[in-house]
């Protein structure tokens, strides 16, 4: 039947459907009738958690996705005439059809990237034209955490970053959708993460929730605006409540972070048993939920017909291994031995 | 609790949850892994069932929420440069932030309403400055069906318009966040309401769902930049399967039909109730889930402190009153009694 | 020969061309090279006066035609979710395609006027939504002077409108298209004007010059994107020179508002000639360079033969005549004439 | 004083003034009353003149500016969702403050260039995505001749790009801010450039106009909407017969192709004169009005104090050196001699 996946798909975070106890939440919270829009209990426990753990000042907005997420978190920080400053790769350039030149109406000032991070040195390439009309002017910088390369910024790579923004009178939006994986990376609270930011969205539904991404502004005056831009954004839900409980599940004795732990170490376990394995080559540091490798095309047609993922790129015969937050160890101890035997590693 | 309501909301059709069978849809489809963005055999399911529903030869989109439906929807059927002529009274006009001029950058060209209908003669009178450069020029018609005011169009209105609008070089856009309520209203197959529009959006969210509605395209050629503009608008779902499950929950066994026959008998139980009593004046003809009844203001304030619902117009001391799937008619009769009771029909 | 106009027109105050002084200072300005973009110093000295004449304490920028006027000044002012407040019969929201909407993705929040004016009671009308998310929040109230009708708003009702919208956290855009016209009716310095303003525009080309216009930003902190957006809206000048160079022959010894004294004068001649004409009926105080009046459609056909001018509502017969900065005492007298013969006010 | 620039620039053509017999056109219109807009005689006459030279069936719009053009037509070929593939380098991605993605909501896809110019190869390395809603959707592809860097593509070049992009369901926009200047070069009819593309811009601004451009549509169907968006785009000038007899004058007895080949020579002679200079290194093939070289940062430094050009790109220490219509054999000749003292290539 189109779509079913028989294995464990290594294709997506998202191929996953939702986290029990995120299901559980969402069905104990369709009792009787309460205020829509947000103005419900579910609601309110979700943003003043997800607050607390942030460090926020300001105030959180849940919304309906990640792209979602991102336009709003973005057009929070630019003037009306600004330009964003982010990676080449990133996920607002290359994966969203250009909405945020769209509904925002700015302009992506790309810089290319290694494995998906962006360094002081590569924004300061991109101001060379301020102050002048003729040129597109940048107000926010744009990093991604965990990456689209499933590699991590350090604390203090991102500090770097936002110390140099500050300096240079730029924002920072941190686009967040697996930021629970760079928090479990890092072995920080997630709320020295949000410190390098202005505003970043916070990842749900990669995280094990059905459809639930928040976003969390860090200074209040910031926010102001936040209300009716999520609105006319149509990231405003009714029965909000049910976006509340599935954050309120996540967010209950740390569900987020275990989620987010064992998507990682099922990535690690992936590219443990790759290591030394010819014919592949992993490409980036494994540090969130993705292995990037390359390998021979036929191996990879090989493989796609028993397990679910993408190539990334074609031209370089690149693939993007996934996993999540339910992914076990037979499942990849299961892909491995059925990669060694597609590239030769063992006879079959 | 901030937010609860406790006893049954008469404040919108969105206070009440999700219908049990629609909970039950979600939690069934939580099995395994699927391919993300839509090509799953929920979504297939219930985008097919829709297109056979409203008779659409073109495809069926499901979005995240009602806004996203109307500026999808307005924006399949606009040229670049068009505007939009609605009623004043038009969700689209007051309620959603002015989200079709932010996303869309068209222009709203209201007319005057009666009871939230409007009519070729007044979309006639828009017309006048058609071909001349300084003024906006009309290119969608948008109706609402059933209307904001719980009233509906008949069929011989509806197509009066569509001919007015065919004859016109006008596209209709019907905006059916409740037209289920409708289509038990008239009596009449949905594929008729449909018939009189080139894109309709169908609502599922007042209709029991947590959260989704469809965005419907009647003719092919209209719905070629639909996914990539649906993206773009940030309502893509990538755990479709549960927009999905909602859908196909409502359409077994005419599930969407009986919620809203439920909920409109319960607004006509209401009015039934209304009538005749002293102090109390009911606006328009109740024919879907609402009822708009001017009261005085003291009483309004006595009945609000037990009773969740809307002052709608405060000038004129109208409040409006909405009914829901899951309403029992001992919801309504406690809320009669409690009317009679405030407006000194009954003493007390 | 298509689009000449034998007699002068009544038309509208753009079928003159450019006062002799402005082309005038065009052809001197053509002198060997200068720096593009409005670093030269014909340029320095229009906005140098232009801000002296107006008080402003903010930059003035020169911009190409009234609607880029009129769409760069409310987008310095507007937050990015913001709507404005204005007329019903307001230039941007009747005569410029939706230009607002479209550039600024505003919604323009009407209000009814009489004779092109609005007070602080119906912008307070438009108040009532502030807060709520759901509806468009007012955020500049955009006022025209003159109006669109003719008329004038006095310094107390301007002054009343610009105290009401302080109170209320409202910024006010002024159209100065016919400003000058505003400045010669009410014999006060234009500075006591734009006091009344935060940006409001500085209209030359429909007071003899060949096309140009100022937008001017009274507080500093305002114009912060001014340059950015003027860009971006397509309004920047290359050989901005020429632009410069108009205004400086309108603001030599007080040309501009000589030229608008006349075009008053030229109005006022016309509607007295109209007192007491049977058959013809003038609509609004005459303030400015405009006479509304309403007479028979046969005459008005008949006049139309010979003299150039608009129906400004066919549903009242109603006809607008405008005078310009050349207009002749001789033009009007002949107008009149043949008025009076159409109209049967005197044998023919 | 600012601005003024004591010896011929070569900074810009737009620091040039007007030629003659362009500012005689305008002050020979500056008769009478005409009806505003574009009915009138002159702009009738240019429009004409323009249509028949480029061989389109569509309509001609004059503009006011390069932004105003480009802009306008890529609205009048893009989709409402559509993304553009452009050079790198392009005017409209790099000098243009973000116009395009502000005001048409729109993505560029850039491509590297060599020189300014784009191939079949290059573009289709952008279309990898297609059909994916996830991806930006190219369908427009634009070209600029005569180039940024003083290049042009030939017949052939062109021909292919139109070829590919019609076999590839693409539209080609030109910007022809200098197509005089490459039809000058290619010594071929206009009308064979414009066939290589379905809207163009036809440039009088840098090549002795005060201020105009105008905006030529190719096939009829594509300019259904373009009075509306020029209007939108603020591009309508309401005194439009100024625009218009500034290009009578350039297309009477050819002046504005030899305006072009005035300034191709004089660049051809500046870069014959350089050649073989030692410490200047010209980077591009000269074929316009635009010379790109590389020298000494510190000649350049010294260059600047007497003579008026852009430093490029401060990184490689090149330069800009531009000629224009009423460049002199003794501008360039004087200019050479500094160059060669400068560089140490004479003694000084």
């Amino acid at each position: 039947m189109t779509g079913l996946v028989a294995r464990k798909s290594f294709g997506s975070d998202n191929h996953a459907g939702a986290h029990p106890d995120v299901m559980r939440a969402i069905v104990e919270a369709n009792t009787g009738d309460v205020v829509a829009y947000g103005a419900d209990p579910w609601t309110e426990r979700a943003t003043g958690e997800l607050k607390r753990l942030t460090g926020a000042e300001g105030e959180v907005y849940l919304v309906l996705n990640g792209s979602g997420a991102n336009v709003l978190g973005l057009g929070l920080l630019l003037g009306r005439h600004e330009a964003v400053i982010c990676a080449e790769t990133a996920h607002i350039n290359t994966d969203e059809c250009g909405s945020a030149e769209r509904i925002l109406g700015t302009k992506l000032l790309t810089v290319p990237s290694a494995g998906g991070k962006i360094t002081p040195d590569l924004i300061a390439g991109r101001l060379s034209g301020r102050g002048d009309e003729h040129f597109a002017q940048p107000g926010v910088v744009a990093v991604t955490q965990s990456t689209e390369f499933g590699t991590c910024y350090s604390l203090a790579e991102l500090r770097a970053i936002k110390e140099f923004c500050t300096a240079n009178q730029l924002r920072v939006y941190l686009d967040g959708a697996r930021i629970a994986n760079a928090a479990a990376h890092l072995g920080c609270p997630v709320a020295e993460i949000a410190a390098c930011a202005d505003v970043l969205s916070f990842g749900g539904t990669k995280n094990g929730a059905m459809g639930v991404e928040a976003v969390v502004v860090m200074h209040p005056e910031d926010g102001i605006n936040a209300p009716y831009l999520r609105k006319q954004h149509m990231q405003l839900s009714s029965k909000m409540r049910f976006l509340g409980a599935q954050f309120n599940a996540l967010l209950t004795d740390g569900l987020w972070l275990r989620n987010a732990a064992r998507a990682n170490a099922m990535a690690t376990r992936l590219a443990a048993g790759l290591a030394g394995m010819p014919g592949v080559e992993v490409e980036y540091p494994v540090e969130a939920d993705a292995v990037f490798a390359r390998l021979d095309p036929h191996h990879v047609a090989q493989l796609q017909r028993d397990w679910t993922f993408h190539v990334w790129d074609e031209t370089t015969s690149t693939v993007r291994w996934m996993t999540a937050f339910d992914t076990e160890e037979t499942d990849v101890d299961a892909f491995l031995a059925d990669i060694a035997a597609a590239t030769g590693a063992v006879s079959v």
